[in-house]
């Protein structure tokens, strides 16, 4: 397990970039409340609801957090007191939206505000601010996207975790234990395998494999069962893990076999694809492609993929529509799956980041369909 | 364990009263995201965030639900499915904002909104309004304060269940133990006893009873340790408990008993001055007078107590300056304590529900300090 957040210096920068993309906005600051903002830019897990806890990081000025007393405690936890942040404490009968608005130079003034600002918070503060706020995402989005070598490096270290998880899915899955029984293993592997928390366990045998919603369920796995395993969850400082194997108990059918290996050949096209200028769209086309091109694209009924850092789900988003182009440093998950209703479905889901020259896969278990031996004595 | 949720004419009751209210109020509607406000109108669980789902209530026109049909399969788990509400699904490429709009009557339109709607819902939502939101709190605050007969059952039921954790509680602490290894403990029986989960564990010993915002440590239990154990969680379907007791390693001193005993007054006194009409601040004036009285005042260091139900701490805020006059139905705890900082620490807290007679409480375990005894082979 590593350190709960990184070395003063890696906020330091990030808070730097997201002050001057703020500039380049227009804007007169950012408006930064309790959620994974708050965790890109200071390291805080503070979850604060009812009193406002922000960042406030202005264009002209210092940053600033106003804090409610009561939090003084818990937010010498996060990289605030390291990072010379001027802290404005308030305590009940304050007016803690005056204090941003103080912190941002005076009202009328336009700020962004986090995407998680909940509206009790939000109409009082556009009422202070004189204007109403726009969306922080819209400057963050590309600074967030694209992830720095701490950032890299934690996501490596997820994925090598959950490859420890996959490497020992094979003995929880035995005919007659249920798919919960199998799942709740699996939960207990993720976290001995050093996550902070098993944050989703899809275990979808048989038929259930057929639908990509699936969780868990009361049903028996047997004998000739394919089985769909997405795995995942939050790693020391919080970068998430996520990856799918697809399992097969006692040998497959030749069908099976056969279009299998046809998702596999999608998979491993989508990977291929990935490179700096190559836009979102063209990834998912490509996995597309080889799947339309053997007659089973009406079978793969979701997106290719989701970008991952401190949210299992954020930009980039690989799906039909989007033409941003790639960047070194952004990450993503690559996930076509087949999905027969009724029968059996499969997925092979690997994060990859983009770097100068191709997709470096943060997962190293073999892309294979995975055969659990069914008489084991 | 109970059930998940009420019965449908539960929820169709609340509906038409926040309907009421809504139209009281000169708002053309209410627009609920996922939260507790959703819970409370439709019994619904959903935690949606990155695509809207809302309840919208127009004083004009039938219930309507918004929703993303990736989620349709989620929605029939609540209550929704036996109103007769409406479904409006939509799908990536769609404006769900217009379509809230329109279940609304069309904009521009003055409706309020769910406080924890983030802003990346409520900022695109206001612009197809056509003009800014207010809080739903000002329309569902009186409906969500005053329990209904289901409520207060379910109240008394996650009362009962904690009481039996508190029975307990004397045998998890061991001289030796850490308070960890108590929290754990109390965590597993909590779930044990009918919880859907431990929301909180307080175990502060010895002198971490004089934190108030302690949870637990490693310190190790002592003979002589005065240990306040503040524990509660949810209890089917979603209301919650909240109860302390404060426990003495062996036989407490005359100081502690003699100062215990005042604090036990304190808290007799508090719940004794609560009936309908009586003001959220004269209750906590009751506790804190007697406290002032016996020269304790100074170290009895926050409020009398908070509002309880689908979240654990809501309004009523038992607190001074709160002028608000009790309601019968009101449900709130009652925990005055003291805090001798480096030394020791004690509070008694019980949920009391207010009856046209008085409080009524949901816990019944004794208020008196609870005598570990030490020599147990």
């Amino acid at each position: 397990m590593g350190s709960d957040r990184f070395d003063a210096e890696v906020y330091r920068r990030r808070i730097a970039a997201a002050t001057a993309a703020t500039a380049k906005a227009g804007l007169a600051g950012l408006v930064i409340s309790p959620g994974y903002d708050l965790r890109y830019l200071v390291g805080s897990r503070a979850q604060t609801f009812e009193r406002l806890s922000a960042l406030v990081l202005p264009v002209a000025g210092d940053p600033t957090i106003v804090v409610p007393r009561l939090e003084l405690a818990s937010l010498k936890q996060s990289a605030v007191a390291d990072l010379g942040v001027a802290v404005r404490d308030w305590v009940d009968g304050d007016d803690p939206y005056a204090l941003v608005a103080e912190a941002l130079g005076g009202a009328p003034v336009a700020a962004a505000v986090t995407d998680s600002m909940p509206a009790l918070h939000l109409l009082p503060l556009a009422d202070v601010l004189g204007t109403l706020p726009v969306l922080a995402t819209d400057v963050l989005r590309q600074l967030r996207m694209v992830k720095d070598a701490a950032e890299v490096d934690a996501l490596r270290k997820a994925g090598a975790a959950i490859d420890r998880v996959h490497a020992r899915v094979p003995e929880f899955l035995v005919p007659g234990r249920t798919e919960a029984d199998v799942a709740a293993d699996i939960a207990e592997a993720i976290v001995a395998e050093g996550h902070t928390e098993a944050a989703f366990v899809i275990v979808g045998s048989g038929p259930h494999g057929a639908d990509p919603h699936h969780e868990y369920s009361d049903r028996e796995i047997e004998v000739g069962d394919i089985v769909v395993v997405d795995i995942g969850g939050p790693y020391a400082p919080g970068y998430n893990s996520d990856s799918t194997r697809t399992y097969s108990i006692g040998e497959p059918s030749p069908e099976v076999a056969q279009q299998y290996s046809i998702l596999q050949r999608a998979q491993q096209a989508a990977v291929d694809s990935v490179r700096p200028g190559v836009t979102a769209e063209e990834v998912d086309a490509a996995a597309r492609d080889v799947l339309n091109e053997a007659g089973l694209g009406e079978y793969f009924v979701h997106r290719t993929g989701h970008g991952i850092g401190l949210s299992v789900h954020e930009e980039p988003y690989i799906v039909a529509g989007n033409d941003l182009p790639l960047q070194a440093g952004m990450a993503f998950s690559v996930e076509p799956g087949i999905y027969f209703p009724g029968r059996w479905g499969a997925r092979i889901e690997d994060i990859v980041v983009v770097a100068e020259d191709g997709a470096q896969s943060v997962n190293h278990r073999p892309h294979e369909l995975v055969v659990v031996p069914v008489n084991r004595d």
